[in-house]
């Protein structure tokens, strides 16, 4: 029986808190917490994680079982947070890196008291259930990110851990250390072998992130075989060459040793932590631990039933003792008077600091939402404007520095493109103990770039914006994927957007980037034609609450267009350029760079008679929608359709006698304007395909 | 004066040669090859780079500077090639990963006696030049691989390396080796902060990969400022965690400290090696060496000058020494005699052995095209058929051997996904030393496999395929964009292809993907619905030449539609499936796993009257461009097209009356089928939606 033998936990000395904002574990010592609470609570994570999978009939019981104890030792005695304020700004971040590992975490989240029931446990991976096959955020109290793709967590982890800091930097005061929590992750070998955790762990060791701790579950086994068929790498040796403190857990069933070594973790200063855990993948299952059979597949009601008699749990599915329950009570105490007492704080410094609690507002990202910003946006349209011509990512310059001062809480920077993207704020880079600055050195870390934003937005208080050339989204595309499946307020910026970009040729001339951004679900996809268009696509994505947005901008100068009719854009995604004829015989509609050339193509075809309209449409997505719904009447008139890129977005919207001008072929090295013209995009190239549409030949008098 | 006081040259013993197939160095030690020989040579480098890039204006001359001489002394003394015939099998491969230094090879190409001339050096980035801005495969004579976006270069020669040791396994006897050349990278720091140049390292370093030296030029700058800045990687033992041998050169000036650590490169055994040299970005030019600003613009006039007579060269752009031009004449006789010798070897190697060199074909990616492998799909097809239903991941799974036994270069693994995408191949993974397996152990290392396989086919020998689900073609995006910029026919399979994905929700269900690689010009993207389509597709897959090949297959069992018409698919991407009536009221037009419902949908109209004709597309490139140039005459009546991916594809081929039924939202973790349903993609909304398009509406009688 589990209830016998029973001998009080002496908890092991955690180490000093490493500064004043350390609080120490949350943790009431006048618990009932003993050494066998330890196994009955993980061998009951273990217990909920089978039966849930049984149950499901599909998922992965091979992480739960493995690092149950591990998981609970940090849960119990390290990770400060309340469940019953899963939205508690101060708490610490615990992120499941190794998301398929699922119902460990929702295990976890059930036993220490977060607003998940064992019902929620029984409907694990069903629709509609608040137990996805995947951790979503948004779906499940206390669940801070949306895990799965592997290395996505660790990225996302270091956002969050940076953004603490510079939060910290920005609101704490001797009296009143508003900001002073911990990020954790348990990560497996598969998030250590793809190639974000290293740009993550690189970006992390660099910028020193102390209070980043990640558990790595090193179970030897992949989905194809053991580990070392297809990895050796020395993780250790490895994290320290990235400038992390390392430790290791040789026994994964040891609690001393775990709350050793995460204490260790928590002491250290000046640098994040490794704590390596051996462990065994479905430990404790007849016939498949240690082997990959326990990573993905239901281990079956005979081993379940085994697992269960060895234990010494009662024979029933979905059981939580009642003495786990009693423990867990008293632990919950704990966490809620902390929470309580920095309530309190915050208070006080609210009361104290008003100015800095509204410019960081720790439970939400902050937004550009007062109307001063946006007048500040508007002059510096109207600023970069007074040129003749000015590129995008230039026009995009000044709209960031008047959104920034609009904003304090918007930071930021680039994949180590800052001056050619335009991202560069005064104040210099932050850097290991240094929060101050708005800037990020993101480094040539696209990747590791993109989830790190996320983490900033998920973490709250602040609001991130990255930028990179539009060609390389590619390399981080699997994380803003997951910024529009959590409907973050990130700012993406890519410049340099088509084979304008000219001498670099084909590997740096976007050409399939800007619709594959467009197909991403909840993507706000941005391109201006001018300064104008460019400070309302900053207005667009710095209001934003709830999609991400990516401004796509050019390289080379535009003519500025003027600043009528924006109001169209924001409310049907385009607007109508220079003279509009009350009939038009063909209308000219573009994005971005190609606006211009449709409006000199326009010149032509006007000087041979034509009344032609010429639309910008930044954003089409709106556009089209509008369409679609009839609120923006199709027009009875041809329409030419001009993007410099593939065409099939363009012509999904195009009816029958329209033409579709666009680039379906890689490019190539030389001056912009010169590959432009070699593939087929000019102006008389525009008026020639808008003369067939009307029915006239491009060579007719 | 340049030719002063030069002494001979006293070459460095370059270790032993660390087995029998290493000839070492193919340079003729008679040539007067002289310390002085090498500056010189490193300041004509140095100066037809900065010449290029003055008369372009534009260019990056950052590295060809710093890195002039450490490349050099690789060119003059270790690479084994022959600038006569750049398509020699058994040359040595560089991969310049740090592509933006473009300059840097193209002058060593022309010193070096490659076809490329001064004319050609003088055109450097103008349109349809030979040195266009980065390094583009098939343009450039001894250029191995397209390079410039960051790390693809390191992640290529892991599978060049890779390749090599595969052949070398294959085809080298005792009597014959035919097989025995490295591969030799020069790299950036840009490269390695890359999450890519993690996994390529970590897979080199678990494969033992001893003959690829990743030469990195650590300058200390990227863009942005210093690289401290972002990065303060131990980047040695980082290597050395991945089991990497490593060497130091802390003057990149020394040329018998470059050559000690080439020589040391090639007599390690058992593990690649990192040379990590010292270098001085923008070396020489005043002004700007060791800063940013020599990384990516003109140097100026003035500084070129003053580089010009530091060096002694007389003040003629584009200037090459004679004295240079005859040292490297007598390298030439020496390279080319390696290269002859080896023809004879290759030759004995041919008659003695003529199935083994059909089999592996040196000179090219060997391709299926024997009837005999055409029979063994077409039976594979017929055998996976034969049940009622099969996932397409199954049929590519019996594909894929019929297609292995047929073609033995084929060699291809996955993402640590193997059981689940089908491609287990008999004979068990390659690992160290181990190299006769076809099956390569990729790991959880999307993108590092892309680049691989981009290696594997640019090295000639071996046709490589690749897989992991479909959702996570986003994570070696940017790899599978060169395989398509490059022509190289690499096979990636792409299964658990949209929502009914189930369980492992939106994390896990593709919904943009298969619409986002259609978007990538030249690449073929096939998407089976039955096991003879399946079976098809891999046939045009094995068959490609000049094309990568996107096989995109489901992960739940389809229904078997039989083998007719497939000819029809050949040709024009589309076939007929069951009846089909002469006058149709509508048609119905899907792609792989909604060709099923699409048939039940007929089946209802069917027995409400209507003629239905139904259409199955694997192949919609090719179905659009039928249609578009009249080859299929477009249905004069309506179409509902339907697919489990985003609509935007489908609705640039529908007309007016047309309904387009897909997924514009991300999916949720549930039962496939009633993830599905949920977003209206039902047997009873496609025969809705056909009622509607009839002109009937879904109610009525």
């Amino acid at each position: 029986m589990m209830t016998e033998n029973r001998t009080p936990l002496v908890l092991p000395a955690s180490g000093t808190p490493p500064d004043p904002v350390d609080r120490g574990p949350a943790v009431d010592l006048a618990v009932d917490l003993t050494v066998d609470l330890d196994e009955l609570a993980a061998h009951t994570i273990r217990l909920l994680s089978v039966d849930a999978v049984e149950r499901a009939g599909s998922g992965h019981p091979g992480l739960p079982l493995g690092a149950a104890l591990p998981a609970w030792v940090l849960w119990s005695r390290h990770l400060r947070h309340d469940p019953a304020d899963p939205d508690w700004p101060d708490r610490d971040r615990f992120v499941l890196s190794a998301g398929h590992g699922s119902m460990l975490l929702y295990a976890l989240l059930h036993l220490t008291g977060y607003e998940l029931g064992l019902d929620d446990l029984r409907r694990f991976r069903t629709t509609g259930s608040r137990t996805p096959g995947h951790p979503e955020h948004g779906i499940t109290p206390g669940v801070e990110t949306t895990t799965g793709p592997l290395g996505q967590g660790i990225g996302t982890a270091v956002g969050m851990a940076l953004a603490e800091r510079m939060l910290a930097e920005r609101c704490n005061t001797d009296e009143h250390p508003v900001v002073g929590h911990r990020t954790w992750v348990l990560a497996g070998d598969g998030c250590l072998m793809e190639g974000i955790s290293h740009e993550a762990a690189s970006l992390a060791g660099r910028l020193a992130l102390d209070r980043l701790t990640v558990v790595f579950d090193d179970n030897d086994v992949t989905i194809d075989g053991p580990a070392r068929n297809s990895c050796t790498d020395d993780v250790e040796a490895r994290f320290r060459a990235y400038g992390w403190h390392t430790v290791r857990v040789d026994d994964a069933g040891d609690p001393a040793a775990l709350d050793r070594a995460y204490a260790a973790a928590r002491a250290e200063t000046g640098r994040p932590t490794l704590v390596s855990v051996r462990t065994t993948i479905g430990l404790g299952a007849p016939g498949v631990e240690g082997t990959p059979k326990a990573h993905g597949s239901p281990v079956g009601p005979a081993a379940v039933a085994a697992m269960r008699a060895a234990a010494g749990l009662p024979d029933a599915p979905f059981h939580v003792p009642a003495e786990l329950r009693r423990a867990v009570t008293g632990l919950r105490a704990g966490w809620s008077a902390a929470r309580r007492d920095w309530t309190d704080l915050h208070e006080r410094w609210r009361t104290a600091h008003p100015a800095t609690a509204a410019a960081f507002p720790l439970h939400r990202t902050p937004a550009l939402d007062d109307p001063a910003g946006l007048r500040r946006l508007a002059r510096a349209a109207d600023e970069a404007g007074a040129a003749a011509a000015v590129a995008t990512r230039r026009a995009s310059a000044a709209a960031l520095c008047a959104v920034a001062d609009a904003c304090p809480g918007l930071v930021g920077g680039s994949a180590d493109l800052a001056s050619s993207t335009g991202t560069t704020l005064p104040g210099g880079d932050v850097g290991p103990g240094s929060f101050a600055p708005r800037t990020v050195p993101f480094g040539v870390r696209e990747h590791g770039m993109a989830a790190a934003l996320n983490g900033i937005a998920l973490h709250g208080g602040l609001r991130p914006f990255g930028s990179t050339f539009l060609v390389f989204a590619d390399y981080l595309r699997p994380a803003l994927r997951l910024s529009a499946l959590m409907r973050l307020p990130v700012t993406y910026l890519f410049t340099h957007d088509s084979v304008h970009v000219g001498e670099d040729g084909p590997t740096h001339q976007p050409v399939e980037q800007l619709e594959s951004l467009r197909l991403v679900p909840g993507l706000t996809v941005l391109r201006p034609a001018d300064s104008a268009e460019t400070a309302l696509a900053w207005e667009i994505a710095a209001t934003a609450t709830d999609r991400p947005t990516a401004l796509v901008l050019s390289r080379q100068d535009l003519p500025e267009l003027g600043a009528a009719e924006l109001d169209r854009v924001r409310q049907h995604g385009y607007r109508v350029v220079g003279t509009d004829p009350d009939r038009p015989d063909v209308v000219l509609a573009a994005s971005g760079s190609e606006v211009g050339p449709a409006c000199k193509a326009a010149e032509l075809l006007r000087a041979r008679g034509a009344a032609v309209r010429v639309l910008s449409v930044p954003w089409r997505e709106r556009f089209d929608r509008a369409l679609d719904t009839g609120l923006v009447p199709r027009p009875a008139v041809p329409v030419v359709w001009i993007e410099a890129g593939v065409r099939t977005g363009w012509r999904a919207l195009a009816g029958p006698g329209d033409a579709v001008i666009g680039i379906d072929s890689f490019g190539h090295s030389g001056p912009g304007p010169e590959i432009a013209a070699q593939l087929g995009l000019t102006v008389r190239a525009i008026a020639a395909a808008a003369l067939r549409a009307i029915g006239r030949t491009p060579h007719e008098p």
